[in-house]
């Protein structure tokens, strides 16, 4: 099967010009086929705060009422992912924005109300395989907001690793898919306070015993626990990495055994 | 050839849920090919007044600085497409949001400072015919927002006449063209104080005529030169009517001859 890489950056590096800018050089660089996964959650934060709208996350997560999701809309669907669109075809790559409603690629369901009401937030349904592999055969270069819809008119917030692992997962079965998120450390580390203690390999019997050991908590917790999910589903390789080590070695490397 | 209808509607149609729903409807039930051009200077207006940024026209056209960019791309690229997108998606069309900048799909340039300067304003300089066409020849529905790309990295902001009627000329070696221009009024009046005074067709020399007697006048001449323009370069039919009657008889044709 050809290669594939779908690279997930988050909001800080696609919201400052000079890191943005570094992204697209070494995004554009990648040999092969290829899909960019963005964030943009601080613009949407600054737009909201600017506009007179609290900003409320639960567990990391956005809150995401009416007048958000218009925010959210806004700063994904529009200024972060344009912007990326302009800059990757100055460097010759063939880029195409999509929210999930872009010719229904990712369809959701809004999240149930359980302990908390995320508001209009969607859980991801399905990933619309054939287009997306058209798309990509033809040489076009899927840039993917972190917005899906419900399939009834709404649009829905939606986490970004989200859209990258599912995203991954649908493409494994024509591609031959590695998938990286880009993080703001080297790699997982061993020790929070040195940037250098990247551990290089982490294998499930491995992630049990660091959770175990307290090693690695907090939220690259769930962040490791859909990368299992995604080489269980048919995904190659899944790395987590500076975004500044895009295509060079090193990072962490996350493996079924 | 097939048949394809390029309708273009202005910012008050789609800014509003009643009359978007309503012009969703109406969309949704044409026949064949289409594709569908959206304005959204009213909301654009409206975030910018929010934001502090004063909104700056001339001769109609919008003065655009970088904090005004950023608003249009928001607004166009972001909040106004991609809610259509989903409008339509709920209504089993396949609709596909892009600016200028996805696949490449309209490049312009900046237009050169004269007596006045728009600042990041694109004169549209060429479509790309191929992707448009395939897109469209898969069942795909282009929704295009009023942006543009100088393919070095910027995007511009795009009057929606102009995408709408670049895009009819360049789709017109392909597909049997009808460029509908959707309008506040019935259609070209003879008399703006009487609403049921539609011209029901207008040729170059009655248009010439309508100007030198001073029926036609304002805004409604660059519309209409516009118009004549896409039936030179192969577009069929153009016709400007009520956003609330596209699909029917009635309405302004211009015609040839």
């Amino acid at each position: 099967m050809e290669k594939l890489t779908v690279i997930k950056v988050g909001g800080k590096i696609v919201e400052e010009e000079a890191t943005l800018n570094r992204l697209l050089d070494d995004f554009a660089s990648i040999e092969g086929y290829k899909v960019l996964v963005h964030g943009g959650g601080r613009s949407a934060t600054k737009l909201a705060a600017r506009l007179g709208i609290e900003s409320k996350m639960v567990n990391g997560r956005r809150i995401t009422d009416a007048e958000t999701l218009k925010v959210v809309t806004m700063v994904y669907g529009g200024l972060v992912n344009k912007n990326i669109v302009a800059g990757l075809q100055a460097r010759g790559v063939n880029a195409l924005g999509l929210t999930g409603a872009d010719m229904d690629v990712i369809r959701s369901v809004k999240r149930p109300v359980k302990e908390v009401d995320y508001g209009f937030v969607g859980d991801v349904e399905q990933v619309n395989l054939p287009f997306l592999a058209d798309l990509i055969h033809k040489g076009i270069v899927p840039v993917m907001a972190p917005l899906t819809h419900d399939g009834h008119g709404h649009l829905l917030n939606t986490n970004a690793d989200t859209i990258a692992g599912e995203t991954a997962k649908a493409l494994a079965s024509q591609f031959d898919v590695t998938l990286v998120f880009c993080f703001e450390k080297k790699g997982v580390l061993r020790d929070e306070n040195d940037d250098n203690s990247v551990i290089p390999q982490i294998t499930p019997e491995a992630f049990e015993q660091y959770v175990a050991d307290g090693v690695i908590q907090g939220g690259m917790i769930p962040k490791l626990e859909n990368a299992f999910q995604a080489l269980d589903a048919g995904v190659s390789e899944v790395v987590i990495t500076l975004a500044a080590a895009i295509g060079e070695e090193g990072g962490t490397h996350i493996v079924k055994k």
